[in-house]
């Protein structure tokens, strides 16, 4: 981060009707979900080349690889790998929570892969995961465990940037502390304290949505440690200017992650595609830095 | 259901380090990937064909395909149309749960695929999703609209079976209903209202744990029309016996769901994989047949 003076995390999230042109133009194959593949691998590379220079890492929405179909994850693991030859980290935008053998299968995927009779299955090798907690700590410690093992981490959804967030993340509970996201939040921070650095951050970290900041304040009192992961710059409302108390720990407390805002910016913009979004990922880039030294 | 006198769910969760010997002779690709593939294959293949005739539906568990990067969205759709032959329903069990735009993305892979300027994308066609509702009723709505435009239904997560679902799940609220997961309830009686069919069930569901009876009681006077799916039975503890609320409605109220007690059943007995699966799948199917007959 301090190498790049970037917390800016480019969100790919490719909807497969409204890819760059260089998508379209890559898309030959003879059928409809060889041609998707072809088009959404071309878009987000040329997504990456345009603005990796302002970014730390790239957060790759599974769902869109999935919606794939058998072409899926060869499509992601090529994204992954083109950020990783750009110098970003990768955070597998996955959201699972299962069961502890579940769990720690999906861990395998996404992270350092498993060792089989059948010989060692490579993972995704993702260095940051995204977990649900619904299911409670034990769907949450298998993703732990993995990611301290290949050196990578976790961030746990605690209270996302979506409307509905409110519908079960913020029920008000009977005792303190006062809401369904903050028991999470304890739960974050109590997981992350044998993985907390010399920075002075865990390897446990929170997404929290940049769209409500009041909720910052808070998440920040409850898990002192925890890198957020900020979704919702951008498309969603949020404001890089709302996110102070994420740099409460210093410059790498904070991950501002924005994916429509950067790859639609040619739509307000006389700029291309990949210029409009050059110049949006640097306009974030330099407006969370500053904000980030001055906290 | 009455077809077959049978509420049983085989669950199919391939812990490739614990298949079927048919796994490993199947196995002769050159890649340990491609070993796993062949083997998970065969192991499902050979799982299936053995316990069919107990069965109503296959649950796959996505976690197990997931781990096989490249070749894990093929094998899966391989295992799905196996089960389809043999005439069971397809429940994928994949928990997810997301924000508006990405639940959608996720319900098209899963359910009936998507129109893309590509083409049709096929989606895995299952009959049933499990969904996560942290995130609340947004991330829950797109599957169901997509369930409903493609003659399918949705399962969400309620009250889990796992141990860990004590954390947030039964967190007491400081408003009635008492708890996080009767709130859940709520919200699935809701979005199942117009989606009721003439049998007095509805196309949204619950995942109701088999673990905790006590729960089953007062799930089933929260959610009067939502097909359980029972899981926790056999390697977790539960007991068909102890399902009787589940079949309140009418014998299809409850899917009787058994995994590692199926599949590894020949480790109690001297009957071979195949032999023992078959038995097992059959004295479960008729505990819960004559179980939801008295109710």
């Amino acid at each position: 981060m301090s190498e790049r003076e970037s917390q800016l995390v480019l969100g790919i999230d490719p909807d497969p009707g409204a890819l760059w042109p260089v998508g379209a133009e890559a898309a030959d194959a003879p059928s409809p979900r060889g041609r998707a593949a072809q088009a959404v691998l071309a878009h987000c590379r040329a997504l990456i080349d345009a603005s990796a220079e302002a970014c730390v890492a790239v957060k790759l929405q599974l769902a869109r690889f999935e919606v794939l179909g058998t072409s899926g994850w060869s499509v992601l693991a090529d994204v992954a790998e083109h950020a990783r030859g750009r110098g970003l980290l990768v955070i597998a935008d996955a959201k699972r929570g299962d069961i502890d053998v579940s769990a720690g299968a999906y861990a395998s995927a996404l992270l350092g892969g498993v060792d089989t009779p059948f010989g060692h299955l490579d993972g995704l090798g993702a260095d940051l995961v995204t977990v649900n907690p619904l299911m409670g700590a034990d769907a949450v410690e298998p993703f732990v465990r993995a990611a301290r093992a290949s050196g990578a981490g976790v961030l746990v959804l605690v209270r996302t940037s979506n409307p509905g967030a409110a519908d079960f993340e913020d029920l008000e509970l009977a005792a303190p502390p006062a809401r369904v996201w903050e028991r999470i939040a304890v739960l974050v921070d109590e997981l992350g304290r044998e993985g907390r650095g010399d920075s002075g951050l865990s390897d446990v970290g929170a997404v929290v949505g940049a769209t409500l900041p009041e909720h910052l304040v808070r998440a920040r009192e409850l898990m002192g440690s925890a890198t957020f992961l900020l979704p919702g710059v951008g498309a969603q409302g949020g404001r890089v200017e709302d996110l102070a108390p994420a740099f409460a720990p210093g410059p790498a407390g904070g991950l501002v992650t924005a994916s429509r805002s950067i790859a639609d910016a040619h739509r307000k913009s006389d700029a291309g595609p990949a210029g409009a979004a050059r110049a949006e990922a640097e306009r974030l880039r330099a407006a969370a830095w500053e904000l980030s030294r001055r906290v």
